[in-house]
């Protein structure tokens, strides 16, 4: 299988994020892909590909203009206002219940602010998404991986992996959020949606609710989103993510939220994944966008779920069942020590051909 | 003149916020109340008074049930949900991007989530905002000040002067923000409103602008607020108090925002305050609200204006030249070793018999 994968993203260095008011360490650390990398070099079935810069276009396909103008700005701005940060963390969100009683109109007359910090809350939802001096370059390289795994898949790859980071499926038409600057999947079904005037799914297997992907395609009937995640009454993004978000206006019932409880193991887990593959199957279209997170699996610091390898592998297989191209991209996933045994199982669960490739023979 | 003041401000005893993402000692902190208890004491031309208890409905005229409820439950499911945590700060707030392309129905069916910190996001606006296990106590208390400090108008004073700690402008009808849970104020003029049947005015002095009063009466016929502060472009709350913000439906021309530069000083501050007192003047009614901040002074570590404590003497000369009876409560404030002579500076202006009342003849 074709993984595509660039050194830049390692720009995107972040030592704390802020969880419930206090620094911690950061989850979303360089670490991540270079584990990921590390395990799909050793395993043999992979072969690495560089990204292909695609310039903004695809990205305004998806994003308010202005939310990449001030991703691209921030860090300069940091310093041009003289903050004192090792990264910009916002402390203000312009919550809904702030404008209550606007009408549209006065909804349309809200603006960015000029302070920095101001400025991060206007496109921003939480303090764990440090922005520091390489995050625009390395998120701008993360849509590449994902537009380049499009354009292999195209060019006629049955499977092929994105190992995007930073990940990219809580970020909203017009927000960043929980470790994520542009939507990868987003900017890639759209891509893919553009390029083949076919329908396109998404399948989301992060542990988190993709708000951002739900958000781009809530009213699009060609793309079909189908999200296993934690029930966001206890997980974040919390307002997001449950199973009554069905999608309005020529998106309604393409839009399908699947929340598990915690503790969740493999058998019921892999009921759950049917359940979206089936909906998925039900809707035209030869290509599909997963948004593979490892935050499921059972000792990730950040989740609840009780999954295996063993279940990934066979998660990768009944995704491979499916029939259709797939173009994975990566999402979440903490557990450094398993992270990349358990990308390689769900990968060698979609392509076994190639594990067999590699596996010597008696 | 009389001053309400409780102690049960005391419970509210927060040591750190949370700005832009690192944790800095507390700007609104219990000594505030205490110092200018001390200098209206000290200054001999204050009678201090106990609030009188006002229970839930007139809090509920204002603000959702639902906020209530979160405050008055919040450290208890701190405890319940093992949160290890000396105060409750949210991480995610519900931006208004993340719920972009919702129809009304859809956003009516969003829901507050279980866990502590998402429902403290839930009801919040920014990090600067700690819940400690007090917080609902003095909170409640300090509603209880100013509908103590309206009861006292209403019963023939001229001007009364409500140390209300925590402080209430930022917040909205579902939301606490900015150090403020209830909105003092804003609970003071709807039962000013509801007792008298006149218009009520609203001045806010406060550095910041008063966002929540602002939601609250936006679109309101019977209550004007009028505000002076910094530029939300560079100041929190950074995405309301814009000149343009002037109220809608019957509310139309009843919101007045002055916005104001960085260094601002005395003439040019009064110069403002004269236009805000004009409007005032030109709606009927006989009860002004004031919401009276010193964070405007020259040396708040929070503020950027350059006000004089002979400033503020003006100030209050001027307001009470209106000739209406006031209901004057603490907001903001944050340079401790000014704060009450600043507060008594301000009301003598108000009511000069008291200070002559008060000094010593020859």
């Amino acid at each position: 299988m074709k993984a595509v994968y660039t050194e830049h993203h390692r720009a995107h260095d972040v030592a704390d994020e802020v969880y419930l008011g206090v620094a911690i360490p950061a989850h979303e650390v360089v670490q991540r892909a270079g584990i990921i990398r590390g395990a799909l070099l050793a395993d043999g079935g992979f072969e690495l590909v560089d990204p292909t810069e695609h310039g903004e276009l695809p990205i305004l396909a998806v994003h308010d203009r202005g939310l990449l103008r001030f991703l691209e700005q921030a860090w300069s701005e940091v310093r041009r206002q003289a903050l004192r940060r090792q990264s910009l963390v916002a402390d203000t969100y312009p919550s809904r219940a702030m404008f209550e009683g606007l009408s549209e109109a006065a909804l349309a007359r809200l603006r960015e602010p000029v302070a920095i910090g101001g400025r991060a809350g206007w496109w921003g939802l939480d303090s764990s998404n440090p922005i520091v001096p390489g995050t625009y370059e390395a998120a701008r390289w993360a849509v590449d991986v994902a537009l380049t795994a499009v354009d292999l898949v195209l060019d006629g790859e049955r499977a092929v992996y994105g190992l995007c980071r930073p990940p990219g499926h809580h970020a909203a038409r017009a927000m960043a959020a929980g470790y994520c600057f542009f939507n990868n999947a987003a900017i890639a079904a759209e891509a893919i949606a553009r390029a083949t005037g076919e329908r396109v799914a998404i399948l989301d297997l992060d542990y988190h609710h993709g708000n951002g992907t739900q958000q781009i395609f809530w009213r699009r009937g060609d793309v079909l989103y189908a999200s296993l995640h934690a029930d966001p009454a206890r997980a974040y993004p919390f307002f997001l993510g449950y199973a009554d978000e069905v999608g309005e206006g020529d998106g309604v019932g393409m839009n399908i939220n699947l929340p598990l409880p915690a503790e969740i193991g493999d058998a019921d887990y892999l009921a759950a994944l049917d359940r979206a593959l089936e909906a998925i199957a039900d809707t035209p279209g030869s290509i599909v966008v997963v948004s593979l997170g490892f935050d499921t699996y059972r000792d990730d610091p950040m989740g609840d779920f009780a999954l295996t390898r063993a279940g990934y592998a066979e998660a990768g297989r009944r995704v491979a069942s499916l029939g259709r191209r797939l173009v994975i991209l990566q999402e979440g996933g903490y557990h450094l020590p398993s992270l990349g045994k358990n990308a390689v199982a769900w990968l060698r669960g979609v392509e076994p051909v190639a594990t067999a490739r590699t596996m010597p023979r008696p």
